[in-house]
């Protein structure tokens, strides 16, 4: 499998962006993004998507040139519209106006519109960590999932995420799907020929089923795995609830539109919570440090070697990939396909 | 079993809640809360904690005069400190103050320490919502629940709560433990001499069980349930990532405690969002009002006669229940015992 420095896959991702029209500095944003995914583990969001990304700019629909503006402003809050520029610069450009906002007010909450995919979302929740404050993130995206007592996709799998700054440490950061599992890891099963948990999904017909092939239609050349069952939210009403509350932020706050509506991108709010504007910050901290401290003094349970917090395994995957990132070989050759069509020849030996 | 109206049962809690010193107004604020959770079928958040109130009142954990203050404060933000007085007032208190906040600035956000029980969180959302905003509510409670991969108590069943308004009807109301059920429905197992499902809780040496007597040690006279076991997170790592963000933005942020060291009362915080800040109140109305019949037409799973939104189910109880409120016998001999204790004798025939 190939392998490769951090360095070396956000230049290259950055380099094809530029070469398929994206200025410098935004094509610069996406290759960190998308590097940065992989080297935390969460390789769904990572380099994967670049060829995505190169076929959307293609289609006309990522337009990698446009700018994002700010369309509605109050001293706490803005909306962005996107202008279906590069959906991970207008997120950090988001999040960087709520905690600009936030350290001028104590909280900043900023809404995001018609954006194209903005990636791994705690990536933005860390931004407000790095700055010493408590990040959120809601975000929409297409219909893939069932309410609860339904058996029809009515929402994405929308999920949330917060980061928590820890003195002298990485943030506590959570950053999950509302569904029990994003649709990504259905699709992995069935490459692999290997039944699902029960609970995951229904079928076209509203079955619980542990079979993958059952969320998809049987796949045709010009539509290799189109949804016909759906997703199951996580915790039943719980999950369900959450998918919501990102459909509504996300999406109607936004001005833009709920899941069902959404054929691709996402909709967005982000928050930035100031922590001096609540208590002072060595008493967040001692709390923090405690609770941390607490809660790995918990006793395992069967099949865990130790308790971790949220975050914790990205970070420590971070560490393992420092020296290099693997990546699978199929991955690799589209992103070599993509960057040949592109001009770009001198990908790193990997 | 006694039935009641909503008037009478908000009015004998507030004589008595006025009979053991509270402040008429406040008192008034109590009987409200706890009627309502009765009429919106939350029993467990309703006047059966009535008797519980006294006794902390009693033991001077509740004192019912003392007054909450603010103590810090920016143009968006505030900290509450309530002083150990009544819970339901202060908790009150600090999403009307998000409101005031959120309707100048765009959001309002406002922490709560040092604050008694707070009742059903759903109550202060809606307050947001009837006030045309976006209400969010995170809140921190004493330890149950084990982490994920952990088997004692280090976090709280720290709920969320989030209610956003709908046009012309109930807002969708979200409120819910991160724990996979609260404490109180394994006590009510215990008592109907039931098993409960695998994955609720488990037992003092870390071990699955299906027997809600597990999650106790063996009853004894001055301590009749005390827990050895752990109540488990919902859906996993996720519910356990929403149990330390209400533990971290009620606990932390607000200068108080995590669960671990909560031996009672609630640390909190709630946001207001102002709707207009982000996008016309039309476009929200209109894509809300569109989400909600998209969900609806969704056909249903086996089960389920139709598939409801989040409130729904309690909006609907309210309406069943305005007739009368049927009250446990025990309950209301409990409260019938306290009333007299205070001299408050004049109870409604029920």
């Amino acid at each position: 499998m190939p392998v490769l420095t951090f360095d070396q896959l956000a230049d290259v991702c950055a380099e094809i962006m530029e070469a398929a029209g994206a200025p410098k500095q935004q094509a610069h944003v996406v290759g960190i993004h998308l590097a940065q995914s992989n080297l935390y583990g969460v390789d769904s969001h990572g380099v994967q998507n670049l060829p995505v990304y190169i076929r959307l700019i293609r289609e006309g629909r990522i337009n990698p040139r446009s700018e994002w503006s700010v369309v509605r402003e109050s001293p706490s809050t803005a909306l962005i519209d996107a202008s279906w520029g590069i959906g991970q610069v207008s997120a950090e450009a988001a999040m960087k106006l709520a905690i600009e906002k936030g350290a001028a007010t104590g909280i900043g909450a900023v809404g995001l519109r018609n954006s194209n995919h903005v990636g791994r979302l705690g990536h933005y929740t860390e931004l407000a960590a790095q700055a010493g404050m408590i990040g959120v993130a809601y975000v929409n995206t297409d219909p893939t999932v069932a309410p609860w007592g339904g058996t029809k996709p009515r929402l994405g799998t929308n999920p949330v995420s917060y980061a928590m700054p820890v003195p002298g440490g990485h943030p506590i950061l959570v950053d999950f799907a509302s569904s029990v599992v994003a649709e990504g890891k259905v699709r992995a099963a069935l490459a692999r020929g290997e039944r699902i948990p029960e609970g995951w999904i229904v079928d076209k017909d509203g079955r619980p089923s542990t079979d993958p092939a059952d969320l998809y239609a049987p796949p045709s050349p010009s539509n290799p795995l189109s949804i016909v069952g759906a997703l199951l939210p996580a915790g039943g009403y719980k999950g369900y609830g959450l998918a919501i509350v990102s459909d509504v932020l996300g999406g109607a706050l936004t001005g833009w539109r709920c899941s069902v509506d959404v054929e691709s991108g996402n909709g967005a709010l982000f928050q930035a919570i100031d922590i001096e504007s609540f208590s002072s910050r060595s008493e967040y901290d001692n709390r923090v440090r405690k609770l941390i401290a607490d809660i790995k003094s918990s006793p395992t349970a069967p099949g865990f070697k130790e308790v971790l917090v949220p975050g914790e395994p990205e970070f420590r995957t971070a560490e393992q990939r420092k020296p290099g990132i693997p990546i699978p070989e199929t991955t690799w050759s589209q992103i070599r396909t993509v960057g040949e069509s592109l001009n770009v020849r001198d990908l790193p030996a990997a």
